[in-house]
């Protein structure tokens, strides 16, 4: 590209990280969000500068995008992106010639470790171990012990094959589990033995974990149901680190009060956050992260450093990263 | 070995286990003690019957295989031995030609399991991220997402290099972490960069966790003092697995106190269980499990099987596994 490209950036950035932002874009153009955005997941809204802009990092809204006549690649700042996922957008994308990437990248290493943490929490009992004061060889400390687990020999579905699943399965080879994926399109070039949804019951009937990962979009939507709970083995542990509207949590709800489903470890739910008196919180054998699967320390300069890399590829014609339309 | 062997078998087994261990030492002959044993961690009582076996499973008392003019192998059903871990006793099974092997393989994969829940407990910051409600958006939940870490260049030092740093190592192999084992006398096939005893000062500088497998034994005991926590980097992450008895707890509490060690995640403890107006007790992150890393479902079964498979070593005159004298 050629003369000064101008770059709407709606990511929350501390002073020092718009310097580097400044610096790694310069010659070019930023222009900021009047108002500083609280978070991420908040509807954005329409900002008329927007429209200067050939390049977007952030969250801008889908009606600035829309009208825009110069936007050419918008760089979404988180891993889902289901305010643009919609057959509308990406039709208007096609059109206009508009390239989306997305930040996935970025939070799949931490989501795979939360997903590792939930297993390993289940299996060594976590929040009733650091809960109890039991003595050696009491009934309550062979108890325990007894409902620990080693994850040697269990079975996990991973429902989804995207980045964080990538990242899970490398992070699981040590653990000598058995570990299949459910992908619509099996490729042959995943790390792990994935079959199409079809085989899904089939898998779920003998699995002692299923992991969502599932994004949120108009097919995954509330498709982990009654029916695919019914499929699953009685005393399994689900855990969610895909999206809260994935999941029919009514039907969680029950599968948990029935104990057909033994354990839910959620990172995510439907609203965030999970409102106090919602019934999911008064079940003891669920348990639930507000929403911090992807987040480290590193975060905001991890995103940044990731949309700094994509530009030059950008500015030099070369393919995008986490390209998602 | 000729003619009909004697097991003396003082393990905890249910009806079936005991069926399983009848017919897998068969034609040799059972001994078990008149009261069963609570834990396998409490001294147990001098039992005069013990004088008639040539073989022992379980933890008899150090003064029955003292005294015993038959006993040729002891297979204790733990992984530490302490009790038998005397340069006295050491001297007596020299003399006396007696082989003893325990159980830590039955252990290690879970004990295993266990360190990496603690230092994924840490890095996804899992006890207060279960306990908070907070917003997306909110200071709680930038906060809680801001202090979460990926494991990825992390360091963590294991001190010890035995059967639980083995299966730890090889767990760890996906998570991109820096690990160094400190061990008395490297021998250079073990799994990770190992260095003896005179580099740990240096290893301790720079590590974000250091995970403690040491064993309780006369050189052990105390030995993680007032100089190794000064060693350690401000805001380390101590963990324990081996035994509370290795540690200085006095010295752990200042560490944990002046906030020199930001956590500590505790297995076990001197005494165990750690009284509840014990200070570290009251210590905000200071987190303990009561010494349950090497339960699983299957213990019994497993240490059991243990028993068996060396059994059939034994009486073929195969090296044994696990052998430690």
């Amino acid at each position: 590209m050629n003369g000064t490209t101008t770059i709407y950036v709606d990511t929350p950035l501390d002073a020092r990280l718009v310097e580097e932002l400044c610096e790694g874009v310069a010659p070019h153009r930023i222009l900021r969000p009047a108002v500083e955005r609280e978070s991420v997941l908040a509807a954005p809204a329409a900002d008329v500068a927007f429209g200067e802009a050939e390049v977007a990092f952030g969250q801008p809204a889908v009606e600035d995008v829309a009208r825009s006549e110069r936007l050419c690649w918008l760089h979404v700042n988180t891993a889902g992106f289901t305010r643009y996922d919609t057959p509308e957008f990406r039709e208007m994308a096609r059109q206009k010639g508009l390239v989306v990437t997305n930040s996935s990248s970025v939070y799949a290493s931490a989501c795979a470790e939360h997903a590792v943490a939930f297993l390993l929490g289940a299996a060594r009992r976590l929040p009733d171990a650091l809960a109890s004061r039991a003595a050696n060889g009491s009934m309550d400390w062979k108890r325990l012990r007894a409902e620990s687990r080693t994850m040697a020999g269990q079975k996990v579905v991973l429902l989804g094959y995207g980045g964080i699943a990538r990242e899970l399965v490398k992070r699981l080879a040590g653990f000598d589990m058995e570990m299949v994926a459910i992908r619509r399109r099996p490729t042959g070039d995943e790390a792990v033995r994935t079959v199409p949804p079809d085989h899904l019951a089939g898998e779920l009937a003998d699995a002692d974990h299923v992991m969502n990962l599932l994004p949120d979009n108009a097919e995954s939507r509330g498709s982990v149901d009654i029916e695919m709970f019914s499929a699953m083995k009685p005393g399994v542990v689900f855990h969610n680190i895909g999206r809260g509207t994935t999941v029919d949590q009514g039907a969680l709800l029950d599968a948990l009060r029935s104990g057909h489903v033994a354990e839910a470890w959620l990172d995510v739910t439907d609203p965030e956050p999970l409102p106090d008196d919602h019934p999911l919180r008064a079940e003891p054998r669920c348990f639930i992260t507000p929403h911090i699967a992807g987040g480290h320390g590193d975060e905001s300069r991890a995103l940044l450093r990731h949309f700094l890399s994509n530009f030059r590829r950008f500015m030099s014609g070369a393919p995008l990263v986490d390209r998602v339309m």
